[in-house]
């Protein structure tokens, strides 16, 4: 014997679709574009959203709604930068869901008011499973996956992959250091998610930022028309 | 307004823990000592056992349990080291649960015969919260972290590092391309779990692999006494 699979039965988590349909009308009535930002622990979740507000933020006015386990230390970091942000603190929970993001948005709406705030960046929890059942409202969902991570990652987590609306490689800088086969990680996406646009950059050296920035900004431009 | 936080009443999901009680006394039963393999994906799971396996390979024969969401590449990478392997593949869920390793260990136990096994490494699904909660039976639960990951991983996370029974620093070969501060790590994991040793190892590099092997090695006879 050498190798044998088993399959279990996946659970469907489609319970929060009426709260996010909810969250999607509020968004587009106050304006707002929300990013649903998914990826492992440590990938550059926190560093991508500040390089991104930081090319961004002459145009549009952001804020965060941070998801994490335990601690408050991304919105700390936000809130040094600047940036308005609601710390959600989920326990054991691996994703977040719609009532928690009401509950953030309706802070955030009392704080600095929705109509004043451009994008929104949901920081998920650093999770390549949980988060893709269940739909905030976003209007795009952006997958980080960063190089010492491994040019596999597609194939072990297709769902998350297929998922997103666009695809940040991070972390490129460190590339050399690293075997991540670039032509393994494009034919694995270009299989389970050909359109979805890809951009390599690292949140660290700003390579590759202004690119994604620009196509960000469009999607922005695109959802107000 | 800068920054609020919300909290979410965490699940308690311990409902197989008669099944783990089962498992752990038919591993006793045939001397068969159980590592369960946790990290985010892309710390090196696959690699640290296999890199694992070839020092011990001599004095203990290993068997995998592999846990994926999708793909049995890992299993094919254990196959091809020699080692004999159970790919579970639990197409949305986030974590290993007694009843698939049950059904993996009959396998095993089909196959090689789990008298013949000294060691099973478990390797769970890549997630930092939801394997915490499912004791599978182990003996040991090894808890990798990597560098490019960045320090704050225990702050953001503590369910993990309290749980675990050894910490492995992975991929400290490349240490010098990330601001990781080992200090905050290792001050953060003196309160969380003081009492589980720490090792700073490389996989790919093999530093720092004796120690930590040195002391799985010693575990295991602590078990056989």
């Amino acid at each position: 014997m050498s190798e044998q699979t088993l399959t279990i039965e996946s659970p469907i988590l489609n319970r929060n679709e009426r709260l996010a349909q909810q969250l999607r009308e509020r968004f587009r009535a106050s304006g707002t574009y929300v990013v649903n930002v998914l990826s492992s622990p440590g990938s550059g979740k926190t560093s991508t959203i500040l390089a991104t507000n930081e090319r961004l933020r002459d145009r549009y006015r952001a804020a965060v709604i941070e998801g994490d386990i335990a601690s408050d230390v991304d919105a700390q970091t936000m809130k040094e930068a600047g940036l308005p942000a609601v710390q959600i603190n989920t326990g054991g929970l691996c994703h977040l869901e719609g009532n928690v993001i009401s509950q953030a948005v309706d802070a955030l709406d009392a704080g600095v008011g929705l109509e004043h705030i451009d994008i929104i960046f949901i920081e998920n929890v650093g999770n390549l499973v949980c988060p893709v059942d269940f739909d905030l409202g976003e209007n795009l969902a952006v997958m980080i996956l960063s190089v010492p991570e491994g040019d596999d990652k597609p194939v072990k987590y297709p769902g998350i992959f297929q998922h997103a609306g666009a695809q940040l490689l991070n972390k490129v800088d460190v590339a050399p250091a690293f075997d991540f086969d670039l032509d393994a990680y494009h034919s694995v996406l270009d299989e389970l998610n050909p359109r979805a646009p890809r951009f390599a950059v690292s949140a660290r050296t700003g390579e590759g930022m202004d690119a994604w920035c620009a196509w960000l900004a469009e999607q922005i431009e695109a959802a107000r028309a």
